[in-house]
């Protein structure tokens, strides 16, 4: 278990070092209009490339979840145990929290940098309204999280189902995570995972740690949903069920 | 078969929200000049991911279609019985029509959203004339939704045929759809797929309906087209022909 | 032997509507300055997937070759018969000249449309000093279009050897495409594939066809250096040659 | 051992020509404002083409390194024997450096081109302080190099584990270098890998080549943490090591 958790831990910071980091240092480079920065695709691209290159390094040692959403989904659909879900969510939670204090030393070398906090997207953070980087509602970025959260358990249930072709998920995982990014950077500044969102939330401070509530709630939701619904769909028996 | 329509209205569902949503909500995020907007390679590469995750999350129980084209032209090549094909295209045509709704949901939550109906891509309509991005002749909007859905089930039909590598076709169909969307776009906002262009031009509505006819009969006459003609190429023997 | 002609014009005539057609109608979508357009990463990714998805689809059939310059490297390196060079030279390059028609046909839907003659990239089409988008001199064409064809035919000698992974040449190989335009668009607009270059340059006429000797000799040549080099390399056995 | 010091010279040639290559030639095209660029994305994922490219086809052959650091890494991590270190180390900067080379070559055909010596960037050097795009200090830099080189590392040694899905390690591998590249560019330029910082700061010259000493210390130091780390964290016994 310790090692697993370890896995747990150096995913989730792989995850938030490199899709917030591609976001605070790299997707605006020069300032607006400048064509050298990266953009929303490539921060889509970053993150989904996290989840795949960290699923085929560490997924066989701990299943490769690297998002409390992701274990309850999992664990809502009977692919994962229940004495797992606190180790790992305490793990994930950890691993990107430290990866943000990292990203923090790091982007703080350059001069003139300071954490715009109350700002949308402020530090790579999540949030809605206000502080979300398109301005939308609470109620679309709820919806959003959702919705989402729950595609990407289907994705995932779909993709390590022993009926899928063997060792193809962790592509189709982590593009799924760049999908979601596509889709939905302008609403939330995508979250889709508590533990990407809460250690940035805590440096950025502020209204960002108040609205770190949906960020919890509606990928769990989702993940909740996707999991319990795939499990339906794939008509899961435990002799075609694969890796979770 | 509950359940393969199931897959199918999902994954239809998958595609519409993240390739539509993602042209919506982030293509020109900022507005011209913006260059962290996905543009139009951003949308290429989220209507690509949409079939090569849903392939492999949904494929091993539907087959992955996602579109009545491509129901039709398998069909054509004698690799899905006629009586799927109605309830496919049914379940198919409403997935997408529900992505479409829940779409409007996410995006009014924007102040000042509303659809711009009657201009080229409002709502990511397809279009032609003066409808189509780049401002193309239905000749041209008709030629091409042929010319690359009948080259999309050449790529469907090949890459699942079972002289070629077991496992790899989700991506090679998917990152087909990305290239069919990176060579289009300008020229009718990319269908290739009926039941992706009908429920958003019911939203839109007006002159956005009025030419979803082309987007009905240039795909599945093309998608005939390819499945025909790869039946012949491909010499398919019923010993030699993968899961279609 | 028709099936495999078939297979290289149908994939040839893929590569350049794909690869041709995405420059031609998304690359620089509503002018300078709009970031909507593909760019030339756009352009890179589409002619590289159109090599990964045609053979997926058809490299079971005829190889997969879809360009002179590899069937000649596959020759040189003794994974081709000398007696299928002349046959699928002549199938590659009236592929590559229907592609280019079709894409005239859909490209002059668009009012206002006319193939810049004379011009830098023009149509697509290849070129040096002048006629080189970056105004690169022909020694700086013709050595670039050795060196990157030699790297093609390595990475194709390779990607397909016996010893290999099995099912991802095509992935391997339609990448190296597209990281060879990332490189190369601002000097020749790279060609690296003879077949690629002369449709095009047939129907930009003029000062095209005058350059268009070095788009076959520089890739042939380096496609005969990649091809002999490789040979020695992997230390080709009968018993450990893949599919060429 | 000479095919293999061969294939680790074609290898690193190939990454620093497509690498450094695209960065020179195609990054900035047409100056600050022209979207036709490939930028920091394009750049990135040229990056990683080059290794999954070159592993696919020399992987087998030598192991497909390509990197100073990797070789060391993978020698902490027991996954190379010490014998080896000195010629790959050789090979790979010998590689790097012809590549430079032939670069320099290339681009000096465009007319006023110069490597604009002591500039941030300069001929795609790496560098830190005033030679670092973005401004970054040395200590953000080291931190950064050592940081991501380390995650490159065990992203390696996950990959190729005897328990990691076959064949797939190219994929992992050279999109962890597209991710590197897509969060540290700003920082660093990106190097993780000595031998691709050597060649080009050799040409650039003065304080480029000052600066070198960061990019050999800081990507080895990284590499041996990475691989120390994951020795321990993948539990490797040697009936569970494949292939380095």
């Amino acid at each position: 278990m310790m090692r697993k958790l370890c896995a747990e831990f150096v995913g989730t910071f792989w995850l938030v070092l490199g899709g917030c980091g591609s976001a605070v240092l790299a997707a605006n480079f020069g300032g607006d209009g400048n064509p050298l920065g990266i953009g929303f695709v490539g921060v889509a691209l970053a993150f989904g490339l996290t989840v795949l290159t960290g699923a085929y390094a560490l997924g066989h040692i701990s299943g490769g979840h690297f998002n409390p959403a992701v274990s309850v989904g999992l664990w809502a659909g009977g692919r994962f145990p229940a004495s797992g879900l606190l180790p790992y969510l305490v793990a994930q939670t950890l691993g990107g929290a430290a990866a943000a204090l990292v990203l923090f030393q790091i982007a703080s070398g350059a001069a003139g940098f300071a954490i715009d906090g109350g700002s949308a997207g402020a530090f790579a953070t999540n949030g809605y309204g206000e502080l979300s980087p398109g301005g939308y509602s609470m109620a679309s970025a709820f919806l959003c999280e959702v919705v989402l959260t729950a595609f990407f358990l289907v994705v995932i249930m779909g993709a390590t189902h022993a009926r899928a072709p063997v060792g193809f998920a962790p592509i189709a995982i982590g593009l799924a995570l760049t999908l979601i990014h596509l889709i939905s950077i302008p609403v939330t500044n995508t979250s889709v995972n508590p533990a990407r969102s809460t250690g940035v939330a805590m440096l950025a401070g502020g209204a960002h740690v108040a609205q770190l509530w949906l960020f919890w709630l509606a990928p769990i939701l989702g993940g909740l949903i996707g999991g319990v619904f795939y499990k339906w769909l794939g008509h899961d028996r435990p002799d075609l069920v694969g890796n979770g």
